[in-house]
């Protein structure tokens, strides 16, 4: 019996730390397929289509979510994101576990999709909310306003923390990004992710049948 | 609210490993607390009461059960066995982890109990069958009708590694004892396994409140 991926969600409020965990543990473990939502927002500067986000249209995305093609949606400050499902099946069907970098509305919908058992959720706490804006204005990305907006939001998602498998307070990123990778190890040695193992019962199983 | 200890339970056929393995986590961890069974047969050369056994008579050991004071209990080869409760209600609500060498029936009383949220199971197989066996013999403390005895009950054994959250194939004690390390470190950095992040998102919600 063949494995099946497993959908690692990580979720925090934008400043928290987790586009850099998520970057580390790709670099950690190529074989970790990035799910790249989709999205209605304009690039910013830098973003590259297929890479970071599907740059796409409104009336596009109202179609693949239309055709049962998102896993997840939801719309963010006016602006639609999904989590294109084509990409994600066809990962963990082949045995790949996939990464996902969503807010809570979309790990909530993923966590009660028919794929929820194969669900591994985390949620990453910034250690104070006075750090969570010095890292914000610190990326020197963003302006006062947007800043603000983010700041606005980080309490909406930090409340969503207890629908989540592990939580972590990523107070050192090496901390942490050393904890997620404890964490990933330990879920792939679960029974259920180790179908290969009812072989190696069998084989066990026949062994003692040579025996009498 | 003070973090409630889990109960890790090592299962595995006699030969695969696990006294092995659990003495190398408790040097690990002092923190964690073994369960010491109590059992109605008689001590072997070597073995000490209160550390590697309680022994105690039929009458005493039937006592206890009688009084609600096992977690669980079943007879083996004619002898009684069983984990005395109040240690370890003492020790998980302490908040210090306990660890249980025991066998399948005990693992699924325990895992049916009212304690079951913080139950992390995790069933040790051998490479093969001629491995255990050869286990068996090298450990040159039995007889070659006792150890005939212990393979025969080998395969009752392994056939309810369905139950367990976790089964590792021993190949290399140092690999299985990495591993075993790695899935508790995870599981203490469960949601479930942390309450006092409950006062983490209360400090940052009262930090949210200053800023307005």
């Amino acid at each position: 019996m063949p494995r099946r991926g497993l959908l690692i969600i990580l979720s925090s409020p934008s400043g928290a730390g987790k586009s850099t965990l998520a970057g580390r543990l790709r670099a950690w473990d190529s074989t970790l397929q990035f799910s790249v939502s989709a999205t209605t927002r304009a690039p910013r500067e830098g973003e590259v289509d297929g890479q970071d986000y599907f740059f796409v249209s409104v009336p596009a995305f109202q179609a693949q979510v239309a055709e049962d093609g998102m896993l997840e949606h939801a719309q963010v400050f006016g602006n639609y994101y999904g989590s294109p499902k084509a990409p994600v099946k066809a990962a963990i069907e082949s045995g790949r576990d996939v990464l996902f970098d969503i807010d809570w509305q979309g790990a909530q919908q993923i966590s009660n999709s028919t794929l929820k058992d194969h669900v591994l959720s985390i949620f990453i706490l910034p250690p104070s909310i006075p750090e969570l804006h010095r890292r914000l204005i610190s990326r020197g990305q963003d302006s006062a306003e947007v800043i603000e907006g983010r700041m606005q939001k980080s309490w909406d998602e930090i409340s969503h923390w207890g629908g989540y498998d592990y939580v972590l307070v990523n107070d050192d990123v090496d901390t942490t990004e050393a904890q997620l990778k404890t964490i990933i190890t330990a879920e792939r040695l679960r029974r259920s992710q180790q179908p290969q193992l009812v072989d190696h019962v069998r084989d066990l199983q026949a062994q003692f049948g040579d025996r009498t």
